[in-house]
């Protein structure tokens, strides 16, 4: 029993396709015209091999092929099929499609064993529209409550909960969606690494045993916007000064704390109204802070916040600082990644045992359920951007261990 | 003979209204919808007073009242109506009625003077489309050519040319439109201050001695863009982090030059793919240069150029420098000055000689005619920015003191 390489090629080229950005990688935000048609391809999938597809409230999809056993808890495997902007190809969608390729092979080997197994995709996991990730694995689990929805928000200031209410789906059914303590035997999601471990160590498989905590952070600096020529130095509360010393800060803090897994990114910068010859108003600045320890990660934050006040203050310019975005570090089930490395040992897989320093939706169910999270390989550790590659062989080792896992899970009694 | 602050007020209000950001300041692009209505509110008024009026290839706006000697050199004055993103409802239009109103006290009071009288309105003086100010006083004075508008391209890629030929100029026509060096004898312009000069001195009007000359850079910074939690510190090539950098530089070079006219801004930054989640893999950034002193700005833009060579080169990020629009410093007629002066102290006007940090259309008419600037002032300097403001009072001293200077100079043989 194995999965079949030239299907999964199939979906990814085809839902790799429906982007925003064509020749600019893919941009595919949960909630757009792109996650549409996306979605009607993957439901015509489910539909074709006669799972059960339910669409919850906020857009997670949900596909499944029963058990014998009705009453037992299921296995769920999936991950996401939003992109950021001009992301890759393989980020999120190729774990979705390597879930639906295991309930295709489930049915055309008319498999039925004693668990249910149920391929899921996550809505909005990249955060892309409202600056908070893994937002429908968040509303499934519980973690987000209606009142998330609406205090959330786009670019153009439209609420989550109008962005999920224009695009079809019942926001206000949000409570009856929840997954339940005993629905779901083990969660596992296959994930591209998204660094450059894997591809440095040439491992074929990474076996995740903890994933990063995150802390994204809002810097909202105000200033005074004047004309570039006619005010002197000495006049200026220029925003985008204090903006440069903090992006240099960042860097700074998080080499003296010198903890090889701390990282700190600015990658997201808006200056208003970005005019070369206009001294900014107002520049916002988002800091994204990791670490697979939760400690290391406020001290950053910390250290941060300690500097923004003294630089803004010393320059007259107003601030606010708001965490946007949260997740704490998470360690991953022992039991599922003792099963992963001993079919990769069977299956003569170099695999490597590792943390994630991305986020991933299966993190929302520890607590509910065992989770376990495997990687293949990024060429050349390229992610969230067009360059993002796997190669189909490394796919097609990882789809067949995810396949055994899941088997192996599912016939449990 | 006075101008009459009603018209004026009432023109200001009507085209300041012409905004694509409602309630956000005036954001009125050359060769925008909005540009297209405030047009056609102008040349209605030119046509209502009899003004022979032309429109040229770029679309710089000439309404012209002959004068009893038809050959004789005539007096041009006006200033532009374009403006920057969400800027201010005086900068460049209250130049531009003033010129208008001109015009109706010649026609209402049936006069004709020994020289023509030619209100002017220059398109894309703030470089908001193209990077490249005074777009259309640079073509009618023969500094830009053709191959100059198929160079200069928008934000998304068009050029100059292609924009304005959709917008319905001929471009092509740009040859036939060069101004004469014989055909103007005095060129004035009105334009607020847009720094706090007169407004802190208590000054009712500027008297410009000389404009600033401008570089405008366009830096940049090409990196490898990949996922924020997932790429260790020491993998990145980072250009955000080379960004701050550069910022922080900047103002530093200006300090310790400590030449109280220089001024360098960076107020125009873009991150590519601007998420908060992905490290950037290219970032552009604008740096402008201001001072009246040429090489001053040349020292500092070596010094900025010779630091992002260091900084850039040490982290492995490719650069590119671009100088995207410049200018000489400009000194202004001697002669008109006097007049302007003359005039003032006659009024009883409390004026101030200055320079303006600002470069201005008229700039571009040094060479081929006698150049004067007016200021009146801006409230508190703020300017390229909504709350751009100016009194009525001070506009309807300048106003006047404009009028009689256009008159003096059109009576002369």
């Amino acid at each position: 029993m194995k999965i079949n390489i030239d299907r999964i090629k199939k979906d990814i080229e085809y839902v790799s396709n429906i982007s925003a950005t064509k020749n600019f990688g893919c941009t595919r935000f949960s909630y757009s015209k792109e996650d549409k048609e996306a979605r009607e391809y993957l439901l015509q999938e489910f539909m074709k091999i006669g799972a059960t597809v339910q669409v919850d409230g906020v857009g997670n999809i949900r596909a499944r092929i029963s058990g014998a056993s009705k009453d037992k808890p299921i296995i769920l495997v999936g991950s996401h099929i939003d992109t950021v902007m001009n992301g890759g190809a393989f980020d999120g969608l190729l774990g979705t499609v390597c879930a639906l390729e295991i309930l295709r092979v489930m049915k055309e080997n008319e498999l039925v064993f004693e668990r249910g197994i149920e391929a899921i995709i996550f809505a909005e996991e990249e955060g892309s529209n409202f600056g908070a990730t893994m937002l429908g694995s968040k509303c499934i689990t519980g973690k987000y409550h209606k009142d998330d929805l609406i205090s959330l928000k786009n670019d153009s200031g439209k609420t989550a909960y109008q962005v999920i209410k224009n695009f079809g789906f019942d926001p206000d059914s949000m409570k009856s969606m929840l997954l339940n303590l005993n629905e779901i035997y083990a969660m596992l999601e296959l994930h591209i690494e998204q660094g450059q471990i894997l591809d440095d160590s040439k491992n074929e498989i990474g076996i995740v045993n903890g994933i990063y905590g995150m802390k994204n952070v809002r810097v909202t600096l105000n200033g005074v916007g004047n004309h570039a020529g006619a005010t002197p130095m000495f006049c200026r509360k220029d925003p985008m000064v204090v903006a440069g010393k903090i992006i240099c800060e960042v860097e700074n803090i998080v080499n003296k704390i010198h903890n090889e897994t701390l990282v700190a990114t600015v990658g997201k910068i808006f200056s208003i109204p970005n005019a070369s010859n206009v001294i900014s108003s107002q520049v916002v600045m988002y800091i994204d802070i990791r670490d697979i320890n939760d400690e290391t990660i406020d001290l950053t934050l910390n250290k941060v916040k300690k500097y923004i006040k003294k630089v803004a203050n010393n320059r007259n310019i107003l601030f606010e600082i708001e965490v946007v975005s949260s997740s704490k570090p998470v360690i991953l089930s022992k039991e599922i990644n003792d099963l992963f490395e001993s079919i990769a040992k069977e299956k003569n897989i170099k695999y490597l045992n590792m943390y994630s320093g991305a986020v991933h939706d299966c993190a929302q169910l520890t607590g509910i359920s065992e989770v376990g999270l495997i990687f293949v390989p990024s060429i050349k550790g390229r992610s969230h951007v067009p360059e993002e590659n796997t190669t189909y062989e490394d796919i097609e080792i990882g789809g067949n261990l995810l396949l055994e896992a899941v088997v192996q899970l599912a016939k449990r009694k």
